[in-house]
């Protein structure tokens, strides 16, 4: 259990993955570039597919599956997309094995296949060739469809939740019969993403476009939300596209019109993945581990019973189960560490550890006063309250907390935007300081292409309703129109 | 939407896809042997989930992710399973791709893996691998966790649902100190097996105990749920594996005891399938489409809006809001099938082919007399109900639905369990009537797999709790202790 104390002024990227590990969140596989989500970190998870699948229903959309695999003559049938993901992509070329004379397990040559499987990277392609035979009329659109599936991108260089080969995501994959209606959908997917990331995981985000550059392979226009940790360092946490009719003409889906015309669809695709986790650890926690909102906290509170005698702990926990029984007829999901086996200085350390949102400790003289210490993990406030009215304590403490870390990841994001006009300034900040940089670029590929070369800095996105401002480019000197945003990134 | 109109007397297994395609429940993907699972099956398999997820839950278990590739190596650790296995895995050979000089896309032949991956067809191996890490002592025991994934096995001859080269699961895996535990695990998952089939999808079950020739490759013992189709054909529902120490020992995990020996750990395996939506499907449809128990019904009651004028419809509309509303409140799902570009009649029809439990129907007449129509989809009877009081009679007709379509399906399975104690009788009743055949059997591999041949019945399980009686072996003649149950099965 112990979190080996590397702080994040240390070594940030050291801290994150010792937390990782520690707080028992994921580890490496032994296959390479895969990642193993221990059930801590996947509780955190499914308390996120929940809501966003609460929130993907209410909008009208429906799950589906489609297969893993892809044959290689749909995937390449549109073509950026495809040369988008050639180089990640993990290849099926065998469906069988077979025990050599030696008892070892060989691949069986004889069970090559004649076309070779690509493991899905993202499945705009084998649902598009679906959409083929759902779709011949207006009547027949829309189509909200989203799946929660792995997908496989194969890495070199893997950071756990944040970059792995394979990883678990939903992709939202929708048809609609004109340009505006698919432009409204992509634009509602990436304000839900925004609402989420907010509310739920606490994290302030940027709501913007990408660069042609930086624009998903195969789509017009990429819509992002883009968050910043505590490092200054940015993470792309959702991206919801505009594909046009691009996916429609590479695989022949059209539809007749009321009038009778036959056109070619349109389509939006959005997704967000458990890269999300590393958002969540990054953004808010501390040199003595994870700081979970309450709204995604597996637990949001747990109870740590203290005593000495056995009869001491009869009383203590007697008293910690009725405390709990209140709270979880409040809708408060509660742990009650009952362990014999630890002290409770270590229940403590661990479940800060493991960021749990409030800790309760109760012990025989609290008994007595008809009391509990409240111990928040955010502001390690500490607080002696009444166990009579406590599940409104803790409701209102637990808001507070969801609040307050919001607040002030806030504070840090919006003190780290910082508006640059020369270049010289420019690579001093992101030196110095990191964070958003906000400034004029020339609108070309190759100014962004060595900005990035020379820098590290991408441009993030032109954020949504950016304002126009006349300005010249930071490195080029070439006129603008409007200031982007540009930050190191993972 | 049209139900091609095979009866099930005619052609069960045509009328079995049939019905899969057109009540939109899934459909054959373009990837050889792969499924498409459409939205109204999805969320069918979504109610499943849930309630599954919510009885594992209950009993100590928490999910987890692990890898979908599994090296070659890991595989081969524990021989019979991957000889049970190797026959049917889609293997990775390469992990990019690169666009040739004609502009096509091909496999990187530079990109070839040293060690080949196999796309898990179960997750034994990865995760015993990942198990030795995780346990040391006694005090790390038990290991109580499920996964909720798409597994892989290559199939030439495949159904939708019921057989398949992927398809969802779940997959518990877990390990304790003592045999004793690990077989007390195996069987209480067995048990919310049964109580998940009898209760949610109303299908009676079969427990008990595989032969040797059947057991899961690698197990010590194979407990499974057995269901009988309306063709009097037996279907695997569940398995549950007491592993014994076979993958301890494959993955050498061992755990030091109380006593402070070292010794190898338990360990228990357990899935069911989207096989279910099969035994679903073919245990209770009938020749007009699907019939859902109401506990796994995406919609509970489907309310269809009668009139001919706009005023009608405004009026009949704001009725049948109401009534929706009302049965909301009581936790009924409904749909309110208020399309004006279908008549009620072609309404009725899809929503009896997709089996929603009740149908209201209201007219301008019924809201007159404040009543309305209600057809349970069972049984067709129809009933004209008032609709004070409406969500009352609709919950007690919804509980009676769901009894009578188990006590429907038990009556069939009950009066298709036959003894017989000769050759001839086995055979004749194979044929002629299918169903359970309880029967002697002297025990011997040899035997079993000679009445295969012979009948192509199997033997489906040993019932738990089956008396002991002497007999003479069905093919044999041999001595034999008990009955077993034999049928032909999908």
């Amino acid at each position: 259990m112990a979190f080996e104390k590397v702080k994040r002024s240390d070594n940030y990227s050291e801290w994150y993955n010792n937390l990782v590990k520690d707080a028992d969140l994921a580890e490496h596989a032994a296959v390479k570039g895969c990642m193993i989500i221990k059930p801590y970190g996947y509780a955190i998870w499914e308390k996120m597919q929940q809501q966003l699948d609460k929130m993907f229903k209410e909008t009208g959309h429906s799950n589906a599956y489609f297969p893993l695999l892809i044959p290689k003559s749909f995937f390449e049938k549109e073509e950026k997309n495809a040369a988008g993901f050639a180089k990640e992509c993990a290849v099926v070329t065998h469906y069988r094995l077979k025990v050599d004379e030696n008892r070892k397990i060989i691949v069986d040559p004889e069970a090559k296949l004649e076309e070779e499987l690509i493991i899905r990277p993202t499945s705009e392609a084998i649902i598009w060739n679906t959409y083929r035979s759902w779709i011949q009329s207006y009547r027949d659109l829309p189509i909200l469809l989203n799946q929660w599936a792995n997908v496989m991108r194969w890495e070199m260089r893997t950071r756990l939740f944040l970059r792995t080969s394979e990883f678990l995501w939903q992709e939202g994959h929708t048809a609609h019969a004109t340009s505006e209606e698919a432009l409204i959908e992509t634009k509602q997917m990436l304000d839900i993403y925004a609402e989420f990331a907010e509310t739920f995981l606490g994290v302030p985000v940027v709501k913007g476009v990408k660069t042609p550059n930086e624009t998903f392979a195969g789509a017009i226009e990429t819509y992002c939300i883009e968050g910043l940790m505590q490092d200054g360092k940015a993470l792309q946490m959702g991206t919801s596209h505009f594909l046009g009719q691009n996916f429609a003409k590479a695989f022949d889906v059209k539809f007749q019109t009321k009038e009778g015309k036959l056109e070619y669809v349109w389509a939006t695709s959005w997704g967000v993945s458990t890269r999300l986790m590393g958002a969540l650890i990054m953004a808010h926690s501390d040199d003595e581990g994870l700081v979970l909102p309450p709204n995604l906290a597996p637990h949001q509170i747990v109870i740590v019973p203290i005593y000495r005698t056995d009869e001491e702990k009869e009383n203590v926990e007697t008293a910690a189960k009725e405390i709990k029984k209140k709270l979880e007829a409040n809708n408060i999901s509660v742990k009650l560490d009952n362990r014999d086996t630890h002290k409770p200085g270590f229940k403590f350390a661990e479940w800060e550890l493991k960021g749990v949102p409030l800790r309760i400790g109760i012990g025989p003289r609290d008994i007595q006063n008809g009391t509990v210490e409240l111990a928040r993990r955010d502001t390690k406030e500490k607080s002696i309250t009444s166990i009579d009215g406590i599940e409104n304590t803790a409701k209102v403490l637990l808001n507070d907390i969801q609040t307050s870390i919001f607040n002030r990841a806030k504070v840090f994001r919006d003190n780290n935007i910082r508006e640059v006009n020369t270049w010289e300034e420019f690579q001093k900040v992101l030196e110095e300081k990191a964070g958003f940089i906000s400034a004029h670029w020339d609108g070309t590929d190759i100014t962004e292409e060595k900005i990035k070369q020379l820098t590290k800095a991408t441009i993030r996105c032109i954020p949504i309703n950016n304002p126009q401002e006349e300005g010249k480019c930071i490195l080029t000197g070439n006129p603008s129109k409007q200031r982007v945003l540009f930050a190191k990134a993972y």
